[in-house]
């Protein structure tokens, strides 16, 4: 119908690589969590909850750093922890203070040990190398600045919404 | 815990530069959907269907070309499908074929008129004038040779996947 379209807001050629963008970032979401859910019965947001609990000092982090790390909401959160904790990829333990730490199990870091190598030869391969280290080095300034932009724009204009 | 890093996979830069565009695509989705949220009641899985309903010919498309522009799961475009028609955004037509068709309502149509264009301001703000025109062209070219990368992939690997 046209109409969406007209406009003066995106220019042809932003418009096609506005669209190119979101084409490639679905494309590529698409295709990691397929290979992670089908060869090790992982979805992504597993694999990010496991990567960060992993990376941590001791294994273990608070449910409000894990939100700030993954910016999920907390209901979100919350939910998927039970079922990960259910399927004994990870535990939450009571400590001092009221909020509770979740720690990676055993199971949970075999899980992470085994896949984390081949999702990033994925990475390397439908990303990385596509990119090559000139096109990527100015990719990941350019993310840099994408973020700082929005964090500086939610200080002034969106204060409900939490700090990238 | 540090044991995923030590892996030969991705030296420090590409990490680096992988880990700025995870963050930019989350602050960024995130960034967007809630303000289309919180301004107009739509999704971005809404906006996207009622981007591609007004954007066709005639405002309707049949369910089978939706999931291909979309790329959605069958179930996940039904559910949606069903809940916007009862939110009166759309409407499934009985067509010639055993495929309903899906129009755009008169609301659906008026939806999509008011939020495209503040959605479109948020886009040229937060990351095609970030980018400028040749970083962003850079990226266009980029994100279609990883579409191709997939798709080539998938042709001979994955034959379940569909492709990009």
């Amino acid at each position: 119908m046209g109409s969406v379209n007209e406009g003066p807001w995106l220019d042809d050629d932003e418009q096609k690589a506005w669209r190119s963008y979101l084409l490639m970032k679905r494309t590529l979401e698409t295709h990691l969590e397929r290979h992670l859910q089908r060869e090790f019965g992982l979805s992504s947001s597993d694999f990010e909850i496991l990567v960060n609990l992993s990376e941590s000092e001791s294994g273990r982090m608070r449910a409000f750093e894990l939100g700030r790390a993954t910016q999920w909401e907390k209901s979100r959160l919350s939910h998927h922890l039970t079922r990960m904790e259910k399927r004994g990829l990870i535990r939450k333990e009571a400590c001092e203070s009221r909020y509770p730490e979740i720690a990676i199990t055993a199971d949970g870091l075999t899980a992470i040990k085994e896949c984390a190598p081949v999702h990033a030869a994925r990475v390397r391969e439908f990303f990385v190398d596509v990119f090559g280290p000139e096109r990527l080095g100015v990719l990941g300034e350019v993310s840099d600045e994408i973020v700082d932009t929005i964090g500086k724009h939610c200080e002034t204009d969106c204060p409900l919404e939490p700090r990238p």
